[in-house]
C-alpha cells in the first residue's frame, strides 16, 4: 500500500480520501476546514509524506487549484509527483506542468467522474500525462476506480492536458444526455396518453436501448417527487459545457445538442429574456399582435 | 373599377378594405361587429354583389374560415370566386376548393403579408389557385400591393394551396429573423462592451447588410422603450411556425434555426420548465449539486 | 405455460418466438417466408390457436400492421385479443382498438425496446390498453422482459395508445442520447488532445456518469472499427423521432436536442444541400466571398 | 476635404478609396501590390502624409492587422490617429490602442458592412474610441458611410473595441438571417405544392414582413441561377460568427440560432461526419439496422 498526500476534503475529496483507505492506502489530507483535515497546512501536509511523494488536488478548479498548485511547486522536491484531479480547463494543465517541471515535480491532470456515489462505486477516471507518472500513480487509481477490468474505468488519455480534455467532453456529453431525458420527460408530463409518467421511466431501467445510470438517477428523483415539483427548473452550469462548445468552435465541430443543452440552461436562469422581449416587440410593431406589458406601479 | 365582396373587417380585412377603396375598387364588407359592417349578414352581402362575384374571406384561420367558405358555398353561384386571404393551414385550401368547385364556384387561397403597415405601404402576396382566377382577381391584388413592379409584391406561386404554404414559409423564415436580431439584442445588451446599445441597431439600418424592414421595426421599438423594459419576454406563436416544421418533418429538411425560434417561444411561455426541473433533479441526485427549491408553504 | 400467435418473425419476431419458447410458452408464428412461419397463412395460424385466443402483431408499423389487424378483426372472435408490438404511430392505435372492439375483441399496444439484443438480455415493454387484457397477456410481457422486477421493464402506460406513445418517447431520446455521444466522439477524434479515443471511451462504463448501455454498443462498435472508417455518416430515420417532435410541437414543448438529432440525420442523408447553397449565393453576391462550383462538364 | 492614409487595398480598402476620393478627400494608398498601390512602403505611405496624420487599416484581420498596426506605431507621431477598419476581434482593440497609445497616437476601431456594395450604396459604420479622435475622423465616416441621416448608418458604439464588438454581433446576427432564408428556400425546393420558387422569393421583396437587404441579394442569386444549381452546398465562416457564439457563451446568453447557422457551415464542409459515422455505428450494434459501409478497394 501507498502513501499519498489529499489536498481538498470537500464533497468529492473527502469521499475519495474513504475509499482510498478502504482499500488500504495512507492518505494524509489537508483541507482549509480543520474538521476534516488531517493536517494545519500545506507545508505540515508535505512535511508528513516521505519523499518521493505523490499529491492529489482536489480543490476547485481555477484560481483555487492553480495557487495550490504554485505553493506545491515551492514546497516539494525532485521526483514528486502533483496529481490534478479537479475539473480544471485543460489549457490549465500545460502551465502546471512547466511551473513543477522546472522543480522537477511530475504532473498527472485526471478527469474523475463519478460524483458523489464514486465512494460506493468507484470513480471513473481519465489521466494526462507521462507514462511513469502514471505507473506510480496506478496503485491510487486502482484503489478509486471500480472493481472490474482496469480498462473499463480507467485510461490513460494521452499526454499532460489529455485527461483534462477527457473530462470537459464526458461532461460535455452528459449535458446532451441530461436535456435528451429531461425532454422525453416534459413530453410526457405535458401530454396526456401516459397516464403514468414515473411508472413508465421507471420501467426503462432494465432491457430498453435508453437504459442507462443517468436514467436510475431520474427514477430515484421521480420516487421521491413524483412531479419533480418541488424544484425549480433553474440549472447551474459549471464551465465544462462551456469549454467543449468552444472546443467545438475551434475545432469546426457541429455540436448542435451540446450548444441546446447549454443554451436551455443559460434560458432557465433568466427571470425575464432580453431577445423574447425584443422578439414581442417585433410582433407588437408590425402585426399589433398582443404583447404582455409589465405592470409599472405609481 | 371592380366591385369585392369582404367578409371579415378586424385589424387586416379593415385596413384592406381602405387600401382597395382608395383605389377606386366598390367593396362591400361584412363583419359580426355591426360598427363596421357594410351588410347585416353575409346573405346580405352576397345579394349587394353583381354576379359573377368575388369574396375575400378574412377572418381567422381554421374553424371559422372553414365555416365560412362552406356558408359561401350555398349561397354564391356558378362562376363565382372565394378567396382565402387568412392564414389559413394549406391542408385546408384542397377542401375548401373542393367543396366550392362542387358549385361551380372558383377558389384562390392568397398568403397576404404586411401586418398593420400594408394599408399604408401595400401588401406582400403569394397566391395559389388555377391562372384565370387568377386573371379575374388581379384587379384587387394589384390594388393591395405596393406600387411598383408586380413581381416585386406579388406571385402566382402555383395550384390550390400554394399561395398558403408560400405564406406558411414565409412566416417561418420571418420566425427565424426576428430570433437573430433578438439574439444579437439580447448579446449587446447583456455584455457592457458597446455602451450604446440603440443607437448601434440604428445605425444598421442603411449600408449593412442586416438592413431589413423587421429591423427598422426594432429601431421603432426601441425609440419608444430603449431597453424594451415595459415588454415581458412572452411570445405566442400563431400556427405557421410549426406547420413550416411539420414540413420540413414531412420533407426531410433541416430546419434548426426555425424550430430555435419556434422552441423559444414555447419556452417563452413557460414559469417554470419541467425538463430543467428533471435536470436540475438530475444534478442533485449524482452530483449533489446545490438546486433551487420552492418554498412550500402551511 | 400460454398459448400465443405471433405474426411477422423478422429481426424482432423471430426473436421473440425463440425467448418466448425458451420461457415454456407454446407460440405459433406465421410470417410471409415460409422458411421461419410455422403456419402457411393467417387463417391457419388463427385456426391452430385454441379460444380465447392472443396473437402479437410484429409486422411493420403503417399498412402493414393496419392491414395485419384487420384481418384479425375478421378471423378472431369475441373475447380474443390482438396485441400491436411494432413501432406504430401512437395515432394509428384508437382505430385499430375500435376496429377489434366492434368485433368484440381486445387490444394492446405495445412499445418494445432492446433490438436485437432482446432475445439474450430481455425487453423493455410499455403497455396500453384496458387493464383486464394487460392481464391477460401478462404471462408473455414477464417472458419477454429481463428477470428481475418487473417494474423494471414494465409499464402498463394507460389506455389504448399510452404504450406506443411511451416507446415513441422512448425513441426521442434515444435519438438524443446517440447524438450527444457521436458529437463527444467527432470533437475528440477532431482535436488532438486526445491520443486514443477508442480507450477514453472504453473507460467511461463503469464509474462514470455518462455509463450506459449506449456507450456499451459505442465501445463494441469502436472494438471492431476504432476510427469506425467503414461506416457512411449516413443515417435513416424510422418516425418515432418525427413523430415525437410533432408531438412536441402540439404540446408547445421546446424539443431542442430531439430536434437537433433528428435534422443531424436529415442533413447526412444530403449530397448537397440546398440551404447551404442558398447560404454560398448570398455570401457571394454581397462579400465576393470564394465559393465552390461545381465542374460542369460537356 | 481631409487626407487619408488607407493600408490594403484589397476588396474593401480598393471601394473605398473609390468612394472616399468621389467624396473629394485626398487618400493615399498602400497595398503590397503595385498595381493598385500610391506608394511603395509603409514608411513612404507615412511620408506622403501631412501631420496630424490619420491612417485607416484595412487589411486582413489577426496577425496582418496587428503587425501592420505594430509598424505604424513606429512611423506616426504624437497626434496621428489609427484607425482599424477590418474585422479584427474585439479583443485585439485594446492591445493595439495601448501600443499606439504608448506613442501618443489615438486608435479607432471601425465595423464597416455593407461588403462590395458599398462603394456604391455606402457603408454602415460602428465605431469604438475615444470622442474627439472620433470628431477628427468624422469627415471619412460621412464620406463612407451612405447619404441621409448619419445616425441611420453611424454610431459610436463605445470606448475601444466597442466597434468591432458591434460589428461582431451584426455579423453573429447575419448568419441567422441567412440560415432563415435559406432554411426557407430549401423547404420551398424540396416540397412540390410551390411551383415556381423563384418567383415567390421575388415577389417577397416589397410589402411583405421578411423584405430585407438579403432577400434582395437571393433573389439576384435565383435570377441568375434559378435552381442555384451552379454552387455548392459549402459555406466558409471568417471568424466573427464563432467569436459571437463565444461571446453569447461568456454572458451566458442563449444563441440557438447564431450557434445553429455557424453549425451549419461547419457541417456544409465535411465530406463524412464522424458524428454521423457514430450514430449509424450504434444503430447497427443495437437494431441491426441497415448500413451504408465504404467501398474499400484493394
Amino acid at each position: 500500500m501507498a502513501q499519498l498526500g489529499l489536498v481538498g476534503l470537500g464533497k468529492m475529496g473527502f469521499n475519495m480520501r474513504e475509499r482510498l483507505r478502504a482499500s488500504g492506502h495512507d492518505v494524509v489530507g489537508y483541507d482549509r476546514n480543520p474538521d476534516v483535515s488531517d493536517t494545519a497546512s500545506l507545508p505540515e501536509l508535505v512535511g508528513a509524506l516521505t519523499a518521493p511523494r505523490v499529491v492529489w488536488v482536489m480543490v476547485p478548479a481555477g484560481a483555487p487549484t492553480r495557487n495550490t498548485v504554485a505553493e506545491l511547486a515551492e514546497l516539494l522536491t525532485e521526483g514528486d509527483i502533483v496529481i490534478d484531479g479537479g475539473n480544471s480547463r485543460y489549457t490549465d494543465d500545460t502551465a502546471n506542468a512547466e511551473l513543477l517541471g522546472t522543480h522537477g515535480v511530475g504532473y498527472l491532470d485526471v478527469g474523475v467522474s463519478g460524483g458523489v456515489w464514486g465512494k460506493e462505486n468507484g470513480y471513473g477516471l481519465m489521466v494526462g500525462g507521462a507514462e511513469a507518472d502514471v505507473e506510480r500513480a496506478m496503485p491510487f487509481f486502482d484503489a478509486l476506480r471500480p472493481e472490474g477490468p482496469r480498462e473499463e474505468a480507467f485510461a490513460h488519455a494521452g499526454g499532460v492536458g489529455a485527461g483534462h480534455y477527457a473530462k470537459m467532453v464526458h461532461n460535455g456529453i452528459e449535458y446532451g444526455l441530461m436535456q435528451a431525458y429531461a425532454e422525453g420527460f416534459e413530453l410526457l408530463d405535458a401530454s396526456d396518453v401516459v397516464s403514468n409518467v414515473p411508472e413508465v421511466i421507471k420501467a426503462w431501467q432494465r432491457g430498453t436501448v435508453v437504459r442507462s445510470w443517468l436514467l436510475e438517477l431520474l427514477v430515484r428523483a421521480l420516487d421521491e417527487d413524483p412531479e419533480l415539483e418541488e424544484l425549480e427548473g433553474y440549472v447551474e452550469d459549471s464551465g465544462e459545457g462551456r469549454w467543449t462548445l468552444e472546443e467545438a468552435i475551434n475545432n469546426a465541430v457541429p455540436a448542435p445538442v451540446i450548444s441546446a443543452a447549454l443554451f436551455a440552461r443559460f434560458a432557465s436562469r433568466q427571470r425575464d429574456s432580453a431577445s423574447m422581449r425584443a422578439v414581442a416587440a417585433l410582433r407588437e410593431q408590425f402585426g399589433g399582435h398582443a404583447v404582455k406589458t409589465k405592470k409599472v406601479t405609481g
